[in-house]
C-alpha cells in the first residue's frame, strides 16, 4: 500500500476546503486537498457572497471576477398584503450597509466561485495543488505522543480512490432519494471492495475537516453538534422567471396574506433564486429508536420529525410561489435547480482536537441559507486558520497561536446561529403574528453582521486588547477611534507618494502571509517633534535590535515577514521623497528601491483622497501605529513613537519565534 | 502547392494586426493573421497606452488588465537648470487631461499588451484564430475585374513558411547591426530556397497590411510615403534605476543647461524608460546614388545622412543621461532594453488600393515615439477599419462605407505627424532657444490629442453632420451640446432601472459589432407630451416598418443588429417598470425578458449618479436620440420624437442593406 507524507491534508473541497487550499498555495505550504465526489459543482447550492469575502478575494487579487460575473445587490424591497389581501410594495431600501465596504453583497453559483479559487490555487502552486478526487477517507488516527514534536506527522489518514462513476454526485433531480443534493453526506462503506493499490496511508502534520454538515472528520475526533431542527420547510428554486412583478431584479421579502413568504434573490445570467416557505409537507414515518435519534442529533442530523422531501417537486414549489406572488403572474422560462430544506441551527461543541485536527465550515455550523451566510462563514473559517498553521509550519510562530482559531471562529458561529434563528422564525412567522416593523428591524440590526465586516475577535495572544475588555462590543484605542482592535481593517483611499496614484490602502496590503505595520506619522512635516518621532522610528526599524530584524532572516528581503507602510497627513506638495527614513523606502539586495510603501492622506492632482485619517479616527496632529495580521485584522494600536514601537516589539515577542 | 481561401488576410502581427484580428474574432469573421517572425515581443518597443485605447480595451472586456499590470501616469514634472546650471523642479501638473476619460495613460511593454489581445482572440475565436508564424508573403496581386463582386476573392497572396531559426528576431543587443530591433524590416529574399510544400497561395476578399514602417504590402500596392527624417538622434533605455532623483516615478521632462534633454517614463515592475537626446552621433558614409536615396525615401527610409547606430551603446546613452540628471545621481540595477532612433515624420499618400487592400499602423504613419502615440494610433486604425469590413462581408452594409477608413484615419495620421513635429523640435531644441512656457504650451495643447479622445471624424455616409460643417472643430447638435458628432461617445454614470445598480454607460455598450440607439426621453414621467413621445417611439420600434425590423432577420434576436437603450431623467422613485414600452424591455424567442436596456440618470440608493444629462449637455425637459457606431463614435443626434426617429431611419438607409 502506498504511504506518503504531507504537511496539511484538507478533506473536502467545498468553500472551506478551497479557501484553505488557496491560502496554503499562496504562502507556499505543502498541502493536499481530497474530495469524495468525482466532479465539481455546476449549479445551485450556495450563492451569496458577502462584502467581507469579496474583500478577501480582492486581497488575493481576483476581486474583479465577481464584479464582472455576479449579480450585485444594490436595493431591497418589502412587500405585504394590502387591505384587500393583495401584496404591494411597502418599502425600498439599500441592500446591505451603506459605506461599510467598497464591495456589495453579490450572488453567483458556487461552482463559479470554486473556479476562481481553483484558478488562484493553480497560479500560486504552479499547477501542483489540485483537488484529488474521488478519494474517500476511511481511517483517521492521532499519535498523541508526537503532538508537541514539530517535525512529526502525528495524524494518519487512510484513504481509498474510488471509481469515477461511483462518486458522481447527483446535483439535482429525481434520482436523489430526498430531493436534496447530499453534497457532504459521507458514505464511507459504499464502495468497500477496492484493490490495495487504490488505498493510501497519508501521514500529515495537520488535518482539516472541511467535509460538511455530516462531517466524517468531526465524527472521527468525537465532536458532537449542539442544536436542533425546526419544522419549518422551505423550497428553493433557481429559475429564469417570466413575470410582471416589478422588482424581480431586486432582493425582495414578500409576506402574503395567507400563502406564506418568499425571498427573491436575483442571480447572474437572468436567473432568480426564490426561497419559498412550504406550508404543507409530509413527514416520513419515524422508525428510529430514541437512542438512534439522539445519536443522529450528535451527528448533526435531525432527531425530530423528518420531512419527506421526495414529495417536494419544483412544480409544487412553483405553485406555492404563484399564490404568494398574486396578483402578479409568475411563469418559468427555465428551471435550473431546486431543493428543499428544513431549517435548523447547530454548532459543533469544539472546532479541533489537540490542535492537530481542525474542522471548518458546515462541519462546525449549519443553519438556514436565508441570510446568505453559509458559504461565507465557511470560507472565513479557513481564511482565519490556514495562515496560522502556515506560520507554525514555517517556524515563524509558536503553536500557541492555533488555539485562537476555535476561540475566534466558534464565537462567530454562535453569533451566526443566533442571527439565523431570529431571522428564520420571523420569516416563517404567520402574517399578523410578526409585524413588518419587527421583521425589518431584525434585518437592519443584522445587516452589519450579514456583511461579514462586523466580526470582532476577542483579545488573545495575537489580538492586543487591554485585559477585561468587553468582548461583545468593539474596542478602539483613543489613538484610532474608528479602527476597532480585533476587527478587519477598513479601507480608505490614499495617494502614493512617489507617483501621485490614488489607491485603496487595502490594495497595498494583499493577503500574502505577511504582518503589516502601518505608521500614521501625522502631519509630521509641519512640526519638529512629530518629525523627530518619525526619524526615531525609522532609526529603530533600521537598527540591529528592531523587531523586523529579530524575525527576518538576513538572506530574505527585509519586508518578507513584517512589511512596514506609512500614511502621512502632510500635504503632498510640501513633502519630499528624502523626508522619509530609509526604513520606509528600502533598497533590497539587488539594489532596487521599493517606492511603494509611503502614502499620503492628501488631495492628489487627479482625484480627491479618501480622508483616511478622518475615516480611521486618527488625529492628524497625533498619528498612530497599527499592526495588522496576515488576514487583515487589526492586532494592535499604539502611539507613533518609540514607546509605541516598544509595545509592538513586546506584542510580537508573545508569539513570533526569533531567528 | 497549397491553395486556400479566406475572407480577410492580415499581414503583420504588431498592434495594428492584433487589433484587427481581435475585432474579426469578436464579430465572427473568417480571418487569418500571419507574421514573418517566429516569436512575439518580450521586451521594450512601444509601451504607452492612451486613455482612448484603454476605453476600447474596456469595451472588449479586458480594461481591468492594464489597471492591474501597467504603470499608470498621474503626475508630470518639469525640470530646468537654475542660475547655477543645476536642474531643479519648476512645475508639477496632472498627467494627461483631467476628466476626459475614466482611464489614465498607462505604460507597459508591448509584449504584455499583445498577450491581452491574443487571449481575447483565443476566447472569441474558440482558439481557432492564431498568429501563424513565421510566414513571409512573397507576392500580392489584385484581380481588378472582380472588385465589385461580393462573392469573389480578388486578392491573391503567395506566402512561404520559414524555418523557425531563420525568423528569430533580435530584440535587442549587439547582434543587430544598427542597434535597432528591425521589427518590420522585411527581407523577402533572405530565404529564397524553400520546398514547394512550404508555399501557399491565399485567395482573400480583403488584405490588411499591418507590416510596419517599411511595409511590404504598401510597396506592393505602390503607395509612397511623404515626409523626411531629421538629424535629431535619441537613445532609449529601459532600466531599473538607482537614483536620488526625487520624481523618478513620475513622468518628467528634463532640460539641462548644456547636456540635452531627457524624458522620464515610469514603467511596470520598477522599470523606468528614459528618452535621451544624443548630442554626438556618427553618420555612416553615404554610398547611395541620388536615385537610390529618393527611392529609399518613398519606402519610408531616410534619404538624408544616416546615423551609425552601431556606435550607440547603452553605456554611452547612460553616460549622457547622467550628465543631464546632475546633480542627481543615476546608476542602474538592471538594463532591460535599449535602442536609438532618428526622429522622422512620414505619412503614406494613400491607405488603401481599390478598397480591397488596406494598410494600417506604422505602414501608414511613422514619427517619434516621444508622444507615446504610435502603438495607439496603429490599434485605432484597425479598430476603425475591421468592423466596416465585417459589415460588408456579412451583407449588412454597402461597400461604400469602406472609403471612410482612409478619410477618417488619414486625417488622424496627419494630425499626429503635425503634433509630433512640434513636440520633437521643441524637445530637441537647445536650452535657451525654447522657453519652458512654449514647451509646456505645446504639451498642454497637445494633451487632449495625446489621450486619443479628441479624434473628430468628418461627416460621411456613416457620420451624420450637416453639409459644410467645419471639420477642424467639433460639431454638436443643440440637443446634446457635449456629444460632438463624429467623436467617441464619452462616459457617464447611470443607474440600472431594474435593480438600482450604478453603471458606466459605456460598460453597457461593449464593442460587439452592433449599432446602438440611445434614447434620452428626458424627464418623461412628469410631462404628458414627453411621455407620449416615448410611447410613440416605442410603438414605431415595435412596428413592422421600423428600421430595426428592416435590417434584423426575424430568426435573430431583435437587438442583434441595432440595440436600443434608454436613459431617462425621471426620478427612479416615481418610475415603474411598466412605464416603458416593450421595445425597451424586449422578450426574446425563449421568452426571457431583457432587463438591462433601461437606465436612469437619477440618484441611486447606493451611489450618486454621474449626472449624465448634464454631462452630455442634454436638456432634462427635452431629451435627445443618439446613434452610435459599432466602434463607439457618435453617428447622429436627433430629437427624441417620431421626426427624430425618421431621420435615424433615413440615416441607416444610406448604407445598411435591408433584408
Amino acid at each position: 500500500m502506498q504511504e506518503s507524507k504531507v504537511d496539511v491534508l484538507i478533506i473536502g473541497a467545498g468553500p472551506a476546503g478551497y479557501m484553505a487550499a488557496s491560502w496554503f498555495a499562496r504562502i507556499g505550504i505543502n498541502a493536499r486537498i481530497i474530495d469524495k465526489r468525482s466532479t465539481k459543482i455546476f449549479v445551485g447550492q450556495a450563492d451569496g457572497l458577502q462584502p467581507r469575502v469579496l474583500e478577501v478575494f480582492q486581497s488575493f487579487g481576483f476581486g474583479d471576477r465577481p464584479l464582472k460575473d455576479a449579480s450585485i445587490g444594490y436595493e431591497a424591497c418589502f412587500y405585504e398584503p394590502d387591505a384587500n389581501g393583495k401584496i404591494h410594495r411597502v418599502g425600498r431600501k439599500p441592500e446591505g450597509v451603506v459605506g461599510i465596504s467598497r464591495f456589495h453583497g453579490s450572488v453567483i453559483h458556487q461552482g463559479r466561485i470554486e473556479t476562481w479559487l481553483t484558478d488562484f490555487i493553480d497560479e500560486w502552486s504552479n499547477g501542483k495543488m489540485k483537488v484529488e478526487r474521488p478519494i474517500l477517507p476511511e481511517t483517521l488516527e492521532i499519535d498523541e505522543s508526537q503532538i508537541s514534536n514539530p517535525d512529526a506527522y502525528p495524524v494518519t489518514v487512510g484513504v481509498k480512490k474510488l471509481a469515477d462513476n461511483d462518486a458522481e454526485p447527483e446535483q439535482y433531480g429525481s434520482k436523489i432519494e430526498n430531493g436534496l443534493f447530499r453534497q457532504f453526506d459521507w458514505d464511507q462503506d459504499r464502495n468497500g471492495a477496492v484493490p490495495a493499490e487504490s488505498r493510501e496511508i497519508i501521514h500529515a502534520k495537520y488535518v482539516l475537516g472541511c467535509d460538511g454538515a455530516h462531517s466524517w472528520v468531526r465524527s472521527q475526533i468525537g465532536i458532537n453538534v449542539e442544536g436542533e431542527t425546526t419544522d419549518y420547510v422551505w423550497g428553493v428554486l433557481d429559475i429564469v422567471p417570466i413575470t410582471d412583478f416589478p422588482d424581480i431584479r431586486k432582493r425582495c421579502s414578500i409576506h402574503s396574506a395567507s400563502d406564506g413568504s418568499i425571498m427573491v434573490i436575483p442571480r447572474e445570467a437572468g436567473l432568480v433564486r426564490l426561497y419559498i416557505q412550504l406550508k404543507k409537507t409530509e413527514h416520513i414515518p419515524e422508525t428510529r429508536s430514541a437512542e438512534e435519534r439522539e445519536n443522529d442529533q450528535k451527528q448533526g442530523k435531525t432527531a425530530g420529525p423528518r420531512v419527506d422531501r421526495s414529495k417536494i417537486t419544483p412544480e409544487a414549489i412553483l405553485e406555492t410561489a404563484r399564490k404568494i406572488f398574486a396578483p402578479y403572474t409568475l411563469d418559468v422560462a427555465e428551471t435550473q435547480w431546486f431543493t428543499a430544506y428544513q431549517i435548523g441551527q447547530r454548532v459543533a461543541a469544539k472546532f479541533q482536537k489537540l490542535e492537530r485536527v481542525f474542522i471548518a465550515g458546515d462541519a462546525c455550523h449549519t443553519h438556514s441559507p436565508k441570510a446568505g451566510q453559509g458559504m461565507n462563514v465557511s470560507m472565513m473559517d479557513t481564511y482565519n486558520l490556514a495562515w496560522k498553521i502556515g506560520h507554525v509550519l514555517n517556524g515563524l510562530a509558536k503553536p500557541d497561536i492555533l488555539s485562537t482559531y476555535e476561540q475566534e471562529r466558534r464565537k462567530v458561529a454562535q453569533d451566526l446561529i443566533e442571527y439565523d434563528f431570529k431571522l428564520s422564525r420571523l420569516f416563517s412567522g404567520k402574517p399578523g403574528e410578526i409585524s413588518t416593523d419587527a421583521f425589518r428591524e431584525v434585518i437592519d440590526n443584522g445587516a452589519a453582521f450579514a456583511t461579514g465586516c462586523s466580526v470582532n475577535y476577542d483579545g488573545s495572544i495575537i489580538i492586543n486588547k487591554p485585559e477585561g475588555t468587553d468582548s461583545t462590543i468593539p474596542y478602539n484605542s483613543p489613538l484610532a477611534k474608528n479602527v476597532p482592535i480585533g476587527m478587519r481593517f477598513a479601507d480608505a483611499k490614499v495617494v502614493s507618494q512617489c507617483d501621485g496614484r490614488p489607491w485603496y490602502l487595502n490594495d497595498r496590503i494583499p493577503s500574502d502571509g505577511r504582518w503589516r505595520i502601518i505608521l500614521f506619522p501625522s502631519d509630521f512635516k509641519t512640526n519638529v517633534s512629530l518629525n523627530n518621532q518619525l526619524l526615531d522610528i525609522g532609526a529603530y526599524l533600521e537598527s540591529s535590535d528592531s523587531f523586523i530584524k529579530r524575525y527576518t532572516p538576513p538572506t530574505e528581503k527585509i519586508d518578507s515577514i513584517i512589511e512596514v507602510l506609512l500614511v502621512h497627513a502632510s500635504s503632498i506638495d510640501v513633502v519630499e521623497w528624502d523626508d522619509f527614513p530609509h526604513a520606509f523606502r528600502p533598497r533590497y539586495q539587488d539594489r532596487r528601491m521599493d517606492y511603494w510603501k509611503i502614502y499620503a492622506d492628501s488631495e492628489s492632482l487627479r482625484e480627491i483622497s479618501g480622508q483616511a485619517y478622518e475615516k480611521y479616527g486618527i488625529d492628524r496632529k497625533v498619528g498612530a501605529l497599527l499592526v495588522l495580521r496576515p488576514d487583515g485584522y487589526v492586532a494592535s494600536v499604539t502611539a507613533p513613537n518609540t514607546e509605541g514601537v516598544s509595545q509592538v516589539a513586546a506584542f510580537f515577542d508573545r508569539f513570533l519565534i526569533p531567528l
